[in-house]
């Protein structure tokens, strides 16, 4: 992974609509690089399972199957 | 949580970034779902522990003990 696809912005909003009146930009990054984290390993899951039902195309059912994997809820 | 933050943009960017061709839009937007609640409850805890240190400023130090608390890592 090279530049970082989540924005810093929505990390403010987040952390905003959780009571906190200011984030520093340092913890929004590291807000927002460890979603993307969780986020490629549950794109990589769900292409997975959509290249073995024989599609490139990644439906709600890929993502929705990886989410259980990756997460376990 | 009322409306999402996560634009799915990005999310589109990561699911193909993990090599598909495709996302379906509605794949998209459970993607920025789920990423929004683990952000949500990264932020909460941050939040809590913030105040608990006299602060209503999120810090970067605040971020990386609740994703040890949240993600357990």
């Amino acid at each position: 992974m090279n530049e970082i696809e989540i924005a810093g912005a929505p990390m403010h909003r987040l952390c905003k609509k959780a009571g906190a009146d200011r984030v520093s930009e340092a913890a929004a990054q590291e807000l927002a690089k460890v979603l993307e984290e969780i986020g490629t390993k549950i794109a990589k899951e769900a292409f997975d399972y959509a290249m073995y039902a024989g599609r490139k195309t990644i439906k709600t059912k890929d993502i929705e199957i990886a989410i259980r994997k990756v997460i376990g809820k």
